[in-house]
């Protein structure tokens, strides 16, 4: 299987299926992970911030996981998110999901480092528990609060091997992307692979400044799977006017807090998921969302039609 | 003159120019302010953060407010950005710039309070510093880190009979103007203004909520007047595919930090201001940066003769 | 036992012994928790902040606890804090502590909770998932970056009648107190016990406000027993007396972070602990640390042999 | 007069004196002034943010600067705040000040910056803006947000020669002054003045790490300046003693925003200033906290009978 520091294409992040009355949905699970590599991804990254993942308990992540591990089976590699406010809960569950076959791991550090020194050591910890183990930094200012510059990101990479992939989802974050890919270029720095998170509401420009595909998630993984695809065969043009189609409710998606109810109704919609439904303090859509999801769900299906 | 709270259509955030050595440019603001109402907003508002004022003296502060009242003098009302640090500083501003011609002025709150009743006495000493000045609520939570709930507006409104506007900029926050839509539609808090923020990307969403128009800046405003205009007269489809046109560049503008430099390169462009230099800490855009903008006009361009 | 609304006194927050390798100690816990009670202490704490909660695993978190209540019996009430990203650990861990003999959990709210309304919808989520569970309120702003109203709080003891004790570490926060019990007082809200942090270092004048002692930690929680039992007894004089002379010391350990590796050390140096070892993150005290320490502590002895 | 580099005792925070209606009062002003230099104070700072420094216009500023900068005349260094949001109202107020005889300016971070080189950015803006003006580095995080690591301060006192003091308030922040002081002592970095903040309660073991004094507020400036001298003259015993016996108050005082009402109280009650008047939002004490503070001073009193 492809090592996670020549990742390309989609890393889908992967909702986590709930019945209405808030159980885990292992059988929507199924159809979920079939529609995602139906949809043509490289990897799917369970137990994400948008995966609900610090709602479950320590037992439910662990099955979750497990479930969607042998659904897969060798198709494509799986990140497990394991960030956590101690190193002996993300070491106890590490372990626990790469006995079970995932190909690494997702951490993002805590609100409360903030300066370089502290960034650094605190990753220096992650690795320490961590031990042989592949991993992704996940640098989602907009969440974490953490500002990690392009130099710590580089002294990381530096530091630590067993690091191999950068879920970048720093906003803005397009001069981040060039800044370390040229630091890679120069052989400054060790070349890992690079995917974008926020929804994938920059993708043409990310691509453009080097990244190798997308880790985040979208009700429509198909969408950003063609991106890549369009962008890698020099057809950019024709990747922004798909892109453009899906924008307008991409950026209805990327609200922060209410965009996982948007992604969820759709996806139950589309007949993937059972219920839409969010653990709390997660809450439904109201009926006029629902009604202006409908809506730019027709213009897109309109538009769609007419670039062909 | 329109009284703030019956405000409809654009309101235009103004940015401050300035000249290349980083002095106030008031041959481009004139320009500028022609531009503005040849665009066809209904009103105009400096010194806001996109406006700089925060990098500006008090005199200049003073100077440039001065200077568009006089080259705007009775065409459409203008409101002055007053948030301070201190009531005494805001006080002074206000006074100033009200006997100069302004028709308000707008407040956002300070990152300091954070409950309700700290929201409450907050404004309620804007009020006694600002006494019959009119004035208008920004809520803008990602840049003030305030969150203020519907509850505590519409307190505010039945409190402060001098508030006739809210700047909404609230993300997510389309139920937010339902909410208080729907109270002021029964009677149980005073109507005011509403306009949104967010340089507009999610326009036509707020205005199918109950927005009264825009009070944000984009570098062209004369899609948020049609966009504004389009949905008044019942098409909302065709300001949907305006709106649509245009967001590839308003998500791009839209980008924290890095958005205002996008709008001064843009307007620079486009002939209205003579340099697009922002003052520091601002910085110049990238080259790459000039390059993903200049292809986003293009395909803009391009698809609005689509559309025709 | 004393039901926790009726609670007085000192509920030690208890620290978590660990070996030099990280391994929880239970022969250190065993002689931890027999010098808490010998010290007087009315009530234990664990799992809290400063028991270095997150960096265990749901299963030390359930075995720690588990020992340290076969340890007591029914000789005090112990509170188990479970504060947790999601509702779903939180009830997991409260329910296994409270089949182990707990006598109620503890709550701080998450950082991203803002509005007073945000607040109270919070802990309905905690209330629905902890059922009929008696429960404290966690009030820390220095550590949750959350602010309660007393009108919020009151508000919560309101509506949910299992919330028996609040836990109060705002600071400041004496006016806080004497508003909460001015309103138990006249009834306007059920009364509840008010047990106070913040390492005591408020303690005389949170006593004469009206709270009924403290939830908190020292390295010398006999000075807190004994202050609450000269205030109770009405010499106050000798109370503060008392007090000062450890003061010096108490400011020490206050401070945010590397207060903990303070209380540690000095409970190792006393013998009641084997080792001073924090989990990673957490530093040991640097030599001039440990200097000032010892510093501080001779001078205390001095002081107490002066006051007699 | 001393260079600021050079500077040794207590530079006293200066707090601003209002009428009961909220003007500055400048006879009140006077008495300050005389009282400071009465205690035995090496400096003085005023336009601190315990100075109510946002709480003034532009002009009132330069008023209340210019008056205590003719009462004091070359008898002690006068130091002027001038954090700003923007470089321009930094360098106005800068400029104007040292026009009048200031001896330097004291800057703190705007809460925006994080990462090292944003922060190193913008000091290096603070230093384009003042020029050959003396500046004091506050490095404050409790009230800025901002965390500056000990190497970060080391390359902007390298980097920027006009940068001659750290007011250091970190908390806990003893570790930084070693680090510092032994990059010093190595001549890896030029040595500066480092004074303490805080209002001092950490006062012995700052001046026993390397700290050369204080730059904060007390009520009791005699006590700081005492210490001090103490410490120098080898007679730290007596020094924390003396300490010790304030320690109650100071720790009263140092009660994040509500101290400044504490320590204007204390100063009206001792007839150095006509009223405690704050502005607003600042607010009085309450009737409970006048007694509190009464309590604490009759304890002081005794306890400095006492040692004598």
């Amino acid at each position: 299987m492809q090592s996670l520091d020549e990742a390309k294409g989609v890393y889908i992040i992967s909702v986590t299926p709930f019945t209405d009355a808030g159980a885990l949905d292992l059988q929507s699970t199924d159809r979920l992970v079939d529609f995602y590599l139906e949809s043509g991804v490289t990897g799917i990254t369970v137990l994400g911030m948008m995966g609900e993942a610090p709602k479950l308990t320590a037992d439910e992540s662990r099955t979750f996981t497990r479930h969607v591990l042998r659904r897969i089976g060798e198709r494509v590699p799986v990140v497990v998110g394991v960030s956590s406010p101690g190193f002996a809960a993300m070491g106890a569950l590490a372990e626990s999901v790469m006995g079970d076959g995932a190909a690494g791991v997702m951490v993002a550090p805590p609100g409360t480092v903030r300066t370089d020194t502290q960034i650094l050591d605190y990753f220096s910890g992650v690795a320490e528990t961590l031990g042989a183990i592949p991993w992704v930094l996940q640098d989602f200012p907009l969440a974490t609060g953490v500002q990690i510059a392009p130099s710590v990101i580089a002294s990381l990479i530096h530091a630590i091997p067993t690091c191999l992939m950068l879920k970048h989802e720093d906003w803005p974050g397009l001069n981040k992307i060039t800044t370390l890919r040229q630091s890679m270029a120069k052989g400054d720095v060790r070349r890992i692979s690079i995917l974008v998170g926020n929804g994938g509401v920059f993708l043409p420009e990310e691509l453009a400044r080097g990244a190798d595909g997308a880790m985040t998630g979208f009700a429509y993984p198909e969408m950003m799977v063609e991106v890549c695809r369009l962008f890698a065969a020099g057809a950019s043009e024709r990747a922004s006017d798909l892109f453009d189609a899906y924008l307008p409710l991409a950026r209805y998606e990327q609200q922060p807090g209410a965009g996982l109810a948007v992604r969820k109704h759709v996806l139950a919609k589309r007949g993937i998921i059972a219920s839409s439904a969010l653990r709390k303090p997660g809450k439904a859509l109201a009926d006029l969302e629902i009604g202006e999801v409908g809506r730019l769900i027709e213009r897109q299906v309109r538009r769609l039609a007419e670039i062909g």
